[in-house]
């Protein structure tokens, strides 16, 4: 006998997703939801993402993590609206995590909610938080490797980062089979080669973010 | 009302690491759980101890991953036996897979089971394998933040390896801190500051692991 416990779980945060949705189109923001593992420097890609664009939109962050406060500090720091979800222990966030955390925040004012997932490349891809997009985020010290080894989360990413270019020289990190890998399970994701400490090839990605941005206001 | 899914599974689980543990206790074999976010050089790690101790020990490798070969490819190129387990989406392994995984290794004929689990910091913290230890792999680029985010497996862990230390000029980590964190949530593992690739540290760990192969023979 089989019983899946996950499927009316899912079926119920789809529809909470659903609600999120419709509240993003009528206010007019554009939701980011931003996937990588630990370390990959999601804030750090975040915080260049925010300063490359907060003269021409008005942007508040959703900071998803286990435990602690340290990434909504940072963001908040930079005078930036930021909500920290503490999962307690859940390895992704959920609709509903969101729906609250959109009550948090001035919604009909942003054009931007950016919302930092928890650091798992495997769980956050089940579940739908109502989002306008989602992307994906690989630091170079990671290794070129990881998209067959997650091919699920480089599967339905809109986009992919390969964070910490500025580190290349030290890694073996091989760009052609990297890419490779990621073409063979996402034929259409540009791939913005980036370093957030640097500043490098952030400019690309912001204004392919700003393209989108725009499409959710028409 | 709250329904908690997750109760049987992980009594299940239980009775069969229990399972797990009795068979290698009978065989004498010592099973290390490894740990870490995908790209923190677990391979490379396993790698780097496998060449410190197979004078001395018999050894073999099962390793974790959502999909691909590509790992236990790697460590059978270097004359060792290996398992693969793909979970086909699964963020952890589970004591049932390790359990099949043992059928397929000469478990009384070895000293040390290597377990590569799936890479994340999360969802393996719940599940127990059988193992006699379990350790946790951190590199530098994840940053030294890390044990406040994921605090579980950090809690858990009964040695931290903490690797990459060849890059420590490239990046901002602050062993102080990293340090003090992990010592916030876990007062006793030693941490091993090391590089897999260059070698550097690995003698110690290697030490460490040998005391513990000797406890699971005495």
């Amino acid at each position: 006998m089989d019983i899946d416990v996950s499927r009316p779980i899912l079926a119920r945060n789809e529809e909470l997703a659903e609600i999120n949705r419709e509240r993003l189109a009528r206010s007019g923001a554009f939701a980011l939801d931003v996937l990588a593992s630990p370390g990959a420097g999601k804030t750090t890609a975040i915080l260049a993402t925010i300063a490359a664009l907060r003269d021409r939109y008005r942007i508040a962050v959703i900071e998803g993590d286990i435990a602690s406060k340290v990434d909504a500090e940072k963001v908040k720091a930079h005078g930036i609206p930021a909500v920290q979800i503490n999962t307690g222990g859940a390895c992704h966030l959920e609709a509903d995590m969101i729906s609250r955390a959109f009550d948090a925040i001035p919604l009909d004012e942003l054009d931007l909610v950016i919302i930092e997932n928890v650091g798992n490349l495997v769980c956050p891809t089940e579940f739908d938080l109502g989002q306008g997009a989602r992307i994906v985020v690989l630091s170079v010290p990671e290794g070129h490797d990881k998209p067959l080894k997650y091919p699920g989360i480089f599967a339905m990413a809109e986009a992919v980062l390969l964070n910490k270019m500025d580190t290349m020289h030290v890694f073996d990190f091989d760009i052609e089979e990297f890419t490779d890998s990621v073409r063979r399970v996402n034929g259409r994701a540009p791939i913005f080669q980036m370093s957030a400490k640097t500043g490098e090839g952030i400019a690309e990605w912001a204004e392919w973010l700003a393209a989108r941005i725009e499409s959710a206001k028409a």
